[in-house]
Order: structure tokens, then sequence, then C-alpha cells
């Protein structure tokens, strides 16, 4: 294979050359360099290639050079569904029923957050994130999405901001108040003006719909047109549980669910992020598909809160279905690494249900690895950018130490990718050309201020919004 | 709450004491002390309670004091149904069919091992368990019992040790032969001999049937009487998919599955850890609690390859249901600290397919803490020394390091446990008042050395048993 480059010129200097390093491309021949090599140029790769090749070439231009001594190098993972600003009510709601989740413990919380609070949970939320290999996630709609902003820029995530969008619905605290559809719209054409394409453009701004119980059919047709306006995404809860599907055919008077509603008042587009999507016939499955709607797969959420998704119809459809962690107060674990390895192994249980024995052989591993990838990236609408390590894309990547107890031995790298690896096997991440983890340390915040920061915040704000939480146990 | 102390006098010295820690003892009361200490005498725990308390009443007389700064403390966690030898295949039958499972690649994989393999196998494993909190499992029916247990005195663990027993069955490899049913019991007869109460008691021999398909009348109830005879378990993989329950209705004339023939023949005892267990009715989870039977629930592998266990309603039964991992080729993270999180989330989500909805208040966080300690403690017949904290038990703990980004903030300590612990959060393992990890470094054998021979061994075992793996994508 001969090295390729962005341009036949190799007379000025490139940043860094990494290589002896098993490259998982994820590029459209599915290439894997088993020496292989990459060149970085500011925040691009500039070539890849197999090592010899590449060492040969750039060698004598590189400020940097890397030798990963057959560690793995994967494109950075797309967490496409995360709610950062709950990061801080991690396990204030686990093991109870829906109405207390919702009305006792989640809706206080967020209502009672403030910007700073915004601030460190999307902090600590982005130290997970980055610890399990993630480089670029889609905010699934939160408080304070200028806290969030600030945390971004400054951990050097990339990431789509979303604020959480409502205009109507029952039941919400009275404190939070429930604002107009313009006010709505207002506030997230501010928020686009004031973020979108900052931090060295790793931010950008969508808009939000939190869901279609709590969003007048005004705001629905304002978002997408306002979207288009913008040339940006929308992220909106779908179809999560049934009764979602049933309240909306009460008062929206569809056969069936919230797709179909959102069909009939030609709300799916291309850029619409549909998060869990889980109660969806095969009708349904086709408008998504026909009209490029993207879906983000939360299997731990979905396992434990809504139900088992149609992930393997949706897929067939050709509809880009990506991996999201959800919040932590729905999963806990904020880890994109474990939610590959449930998604491979759930969409495996579920078929019991259809055939009467499990399927060993869907979501096999390499899809899961384009979920996390090149899927996540189309989700997010920065495939031109991102997803894979290819010349001319971000450089954004992960690197992988498969030599510890947790992955050998190594019989089939791209299974026990999935299968095997875990956080701890994620060493470093670079975003935008810039590592944001170098041998398992943060490099852009103090950790453990972080924690510390967070541990206060989050007390401080249990108590303000009054939520307790009983114990389990005989505590002495 | 006052100090508690196994003898009114206590002018001896003991060995440690360990102090400012949260201990959750899993006691039938279920204390948990906020502020706790443990004593520890040789290999059992002498005192345990409030850290003032046992401070004045113990530091006198303790040879080491050891301050846990607000970590965690457990009984150590009991994997019920592991494969050791198994872990050089990690990685080798992954998203394939069962017959190519079974026939292509874990028959020649399991038939071509030497004692040496099964040795170095269980010492990969074993390096996994240790870091995943674990301190007592059982082996589900492994190859050269010898190598096995050579491994687990060296590392420190407790365990149950199984021979894989088979005398009957179609397509098994040519070069294994199918044993009589008499060298069949023999041969696990020497191992007792060899092997049991071994290593300061901490190895016991079991018996062992693969499974019913693999099986003759004559040794099932052979088995029966000879685990009687020596007092020792007998470990079985039942009812694990429909086919096994088809074949033995066809052939056994029985009107449902394994269980239902089981009882028939009067094997189910108290005695009998069923391993999966997948596909019984209630009739059939009546004879199991009626006889006492213990089931081993593995989440993953059961999503993998099996079914989803009704665990709900075996739990309802009264049967000590714990968990296990299963073997490498099944699972692949042979980590019980993950078995705990899915075990919570799949049962949750199980109940989607008879509710319509999932049940976020299945298998809470304190059932499943109580699978991996208690339950496991009486699933190996060991509950009169292992599963809790408490006075005249056997030293057997976990340190859990809960102030990491994995874990933080702690608003729930019992849920984060499950939830959110990682391996990552298991710093010191002490198996029989030995430690055998501190501060993630196992203390007995060279995890380096473990790894680069099991690389070695693996790579050796593929090519001798033919085992072949196709690429998945374009290696270069």
């Amino acid at each position: 294979m001969e090295t390729r480059s962005s341009s036949g010129s190799t007379s000025e200097s490139v940043t860094m050359v990494i290589h002896n390093a098993v490259i998982v491309t994820m590029d459209s021949e599915s290439r894997v360099f088993q020496n292989g090599a990459v060149v970085i140029d500011k925040d691009k790769i500039k070539a890849i290639g197999q090592s010899p090749d590449i060492l040969q070439q750039f060698s004598p231009l590189a400020d940097q050079i890397l030798d990963l001594h057959g560690q793995i190098v994967l494109p950075g993972f797309v967490n496409t569904h995360v709610h950062t600003s709950q990061q801080l009510g991690r396990g204030i709601a686990d093991d109870v029923d829906l109405m207390t989740w919702l009305h006792h413990r989640i809706w206080p919380y967020e209502s009672n957050m403030t910007d700073e609070d915004s601030y460190i949970s999307t902090l600590l939320c982005g130290i997970e994130l980055i610890h399990s290999g993630v480089t670029c996630f889609a905010e699934a709609g939160g408080q304070h999405v200028s806290g969030m902003a600030r945390a971004v820029e400054l951990l050097g995530l990339r990431a789509c901001l979303t604020e959480s969008i409502m205009d109507s619905g029952e039941g919400l605290p009275v404190s939070w108040g429930v604002r107009t559809t313009d006010e709505c719209i207002q506030s997230q054409k501010k928020l686009y003006e004031k973020h979108h394409n900052t931090a060295d453009g790793r931010i950008r701004i969508w808009l939000g719909i939190r869901q279609v119980m709590n969003s007048t059919d005004r705001l629905l047709l304002e978002t997408r047109d306002t979207a288009r306006e913008l040339k940006t995404g929308i992220h909106m809860h779908v179809a999560e549980i049934p009764y979602e599907n049933q309240v909306v055919m009460d008062t929206r008077k569809v056969d069936h669910g919230t797709v179909t509603f959102l069909d009939k008042i030609d709300f799916l587009q291309n850029n619409l992020l549909a998060a869990h999507t889980v109660w969806v016939n095969d009708t349904e499955i086709g408008f998504l598909s026909r009209a490029g709607v993207k879906v983000s797969h939360c299997p731990a959420s979905a396992m434990r809160m809504l139900g088992f998704a149609r992930i393997r119809e949706m897929l067939n459809a050709g509809i880009s279905v990506s991996l999201g962690t959800d919040g932590a107060p729905s999963n806990n674990r904020m880890s994109i690494v474990d939610e590959m390895y449930l998604a491979s192994l759930i969409n495996k249980g579920r078929e019991v249900y259809k055939r009467g024995t499990t399927d060993r052989t869907a979501l096999p591993a390499e899809t899961v690895l384009k979920m996390v990838t090149v899927n996540g990236a189309k989700s997010v609408l920065w495939d031109n950018e991102i997803g894979s390590l290819e010349i001319g894309k971000k450089a954004d990547m992960v690197v992988i130490n498969p030599f510890s107890w947790s992955m050998v031995p190594v019989h089939d790298c791209i299974s026990n990718l999935v299968y095997c690896m875990r956080t701890e096997n994620i060493v470093s991440v670079m975003c935008n050309g810039q590592w944001i983890m170098r041998d398992k340390k943060i490099l852009n915040v103090d950790e453990e201020e972080v924690i510390s920061l967070a541990k206060r915040a989050s007390s401080k704000l249990l108590r303000r919004a009054g939520i307790e939480i009983p114990s389990r146990m005989t505590i002495l």
C-alpha cells in the first residue's frame, strides 16, 4: 500500500507523526493498517499509511514523532445522546418508578440548576466521556447552554449543544414556568449567535425539542424552519414509551405514535436526530428512513427505562443509527465503551422474542464500531470532517492499549474492541489535533478539582431542590 | 452500636485492623457502617463495628492498622459460573452461529488443551477475576483440573473446581473420545482425593455434568450419589436453549424440558448449582425451589447466546440466584462488576415483554449486591464461612475507591456500587486473610509474565486445534 498524502508537496513542516500502531481507519474500504502511521498537521490528518512509508516521507518534516508500540488507533467516538447537565444527579433516581423519577427527582433537579451547576456538571461528564474515548457528543437538551459551552471549550471536546425546550406540558415545577413558543425560539437563536462555531469551530448549537408531549405544533414547525434557516440540526426524544404514543394518538389524531404524527406535519428531515425511538412500527421506520432521520440508540437507558429498540430493522432500512449514553440518572455509566458491548449483546438477545432463540450474529462487532464512529459523525451532521481516519479530516482519535489482562489474548482485534475493551484500555484521546488525554490523564482540567467542585455543587443542588434519597440498608 | 467481637478476651494480638471505611456487611440486618472498622485475625474476621470503638479496643493488639480514608469495603464477590480453561480462547468465537461456535471453535479448542494450557488460562482468568473483586469462583467444568488447582493455589483465590464431564453425545472431536460412566466418576474421585481441601482449604472439588445431552441417566444418578457420599456439590449447565429441552422431551419422554426430567429421576438436590437455567416454566421453577437447587445467572452470556432467564420469578420462589460471567468466548468480559450492572438492566428490560413497559424497580441494587455475595456463598455451599462480613467468617473482602470520575457524585452508595462501579474502582482484594491485590497490583503472580505466557500458549493452541478466525475488515 502506497503512502497517501493530501498534496504532492511535502516541503512544509507537520505537527506530528504517529507510527507503529494498528490503525482502524473506519474508512469506506474498512482499511486496517497493522503497522500503520498517521500524519497530523495542525487540526487535520495530512497522511495515513504503512509506518515505513510514512516515516520515510514525513520524519524529516515532523515536529514530533510518536511510537505507539503496537497500540490501536481508532477515530474518536461520537456519543450522540448525552445529558451533560444531569451528571451531578447520578444516583438520585435509581430503581424508582417513572413518576417518581420525573416529578420527584429529575424535574426538581433540573429546575433548580444554576449556570455554574451546568458548567461543573458538564466538566464532570466531559471527563467521563473523554476517559471512554469520546471526542464529540450531542447534548440531548439541557439547562444553561452557556455553562456547557464554557466546559466544552475548556475540555477541548467537540459538541453539538442543545437547550432543553418545552412550550407546554402538565406537571412541570411551578418555579420553572413554561415559556412561550416565541421565547423558546428566540432563546435558541441567541445561543446560536453567541456560541455557534466557537472554540475553534468545535462547538455547534443545535435546536432542541424535549419531547412531543411538551411541545405545541407551532413549536415543532418553527423549530423545523429555524433549523433550516440556521443550517443546523434538531435533537429530540422520540417514541420513548408506549404512553407517549398513546397520548399522541389521543391528542394529535393519528393512528400510531409520535413518528406518524411528525411525518404528518412534515417535521421529519435529515437534520433530525431522534433519540431512543423505541416504539416504532414498520411504517414509521419507513418514514424515518425516507426522510433521512438519524437515530441515537442508548442501550443501557433503553433496557432500564424504555424497552428494546428495533435497531436491526432500522439499520436494515438504511437509517444511520448511532450510540448514546443518555444522562447519568438514566444509566448511570456514561461510557460509550460499555454501550458498544451492550448494543451488541442486547440486540442479539432481543431476537429471542422474534425467533425463539438469540441471534449470535446480530449486530456484529464491525457494525457496532461503525455506529460509534461513521454513523455517529453522520448523526451529528459532521461526517465531512469526523468519523473516520482519512486525509483531510479532523484529527480526532483514540489510542487504545490492548495489552492488558482485560483484552488479551487478541485473536480478533475488531471483536475485542467491542466485547472486551473497557474504559481502562483507553489511554489517550486527541480532538481537533490536540491531545485532551494522555496516558489516562485529562490535560485541560484538574480531575481532582472538578470532582471536589462537583461533590459540593451537587449536595447543594439536591438540598435546594428538596430531593431526598431513602436509604436502602441499615446505615449505622 | 457497640463493638462486637468473638470473645471477651482481647489479650492476644491480632493481624490487622482496617478502619475509616464504609463497610457494607451484607449481614442479615443489612448493616452498613459509615465509619466502620474490621479486625482480621489470621484468616478470619474477629470483630466489626464503628471505627472509634474498634480502634480503642484493638489498636494496642494489632500488627498492622490500615486507614482506608473512607473507601468502601464489601465481602469478596462470588462468581458462580466461570470456565477458567476457556480464557485463552477469548475472541475465537464472536458473532458466529451456535454450530460454528461449538463444533469449529470451542470443542477443537478444549480438546487440544494441555494441563499447562489450563494452568496458564486459569492464571490469566484469575487475574481478571481478582481485578473485578472476585475472591471465590465456581469453575463451570473444564479441562485439566490439576492445572486449574495449581493456578488457584498460586493466585490465592478460593474456588470450587470441576472437571468437564460427558459420557455420551454426538459430534465430539474424535481425538477427545468419550469416556465411560465409570471413567467419569473415577476421574473425579481421584481429583477429589488429590485436591479437595488443599491450598489452606481454599480449593474444593465439585462434580461436573457438562449438560444433559452429553450424559447418560446412569452418569446423572451416580454423580448424585457420589456427591452425597463425598459431601460436595454438582455444577451443571441446565436448560440453556429450547433445542436442549426439545431433545430431552424427545429422548427422555417428559412433557417439558431438562428440569422436568431431572426432577423425575430425583436428581434435583440442594447441592446442585444449575447454570443459566433460562428455559424453565413455572412448574419447573417450583421443582428447583422445592429441592433447594441454586441457580447461576450469567446475564451477558444469556443475552448473547441463550435468552432472558426468569430471574425475578426464581428469586420470588425463594431460589438462591447468584451471578456468573461464563467463559471468555461467551461473554467476553470476565467481570462480575459488569454482570451486576447488566443483571439489573436486563431484568428491568425483560419486563417489557410481560407488561408492555420496563419495570424500573425490578432487581434493585441491593438485590444485585446480595446475588454476588450472600447468594453466591450459598450457591457454592460455603455460606457458613463467606458471603458477608461477620465475626467468625473468613476474611474475604474487596476495597473500592468511590472517589473517581466513574462513581462521583455518590448520592446513593448502594446503587452506585451496582450502576456506576467498574473494575477500575476496585483497588484491593483480600482472600482468606491475605491480600491478593493491593492498589490494583496482583501480588502473587507477575501480570506481565502471565500475559506473555498466555499470548504464546493461545497462539500455539489455536494452531494445534486448526482454528482460523476470518478477518472482519481489510487488513493491510
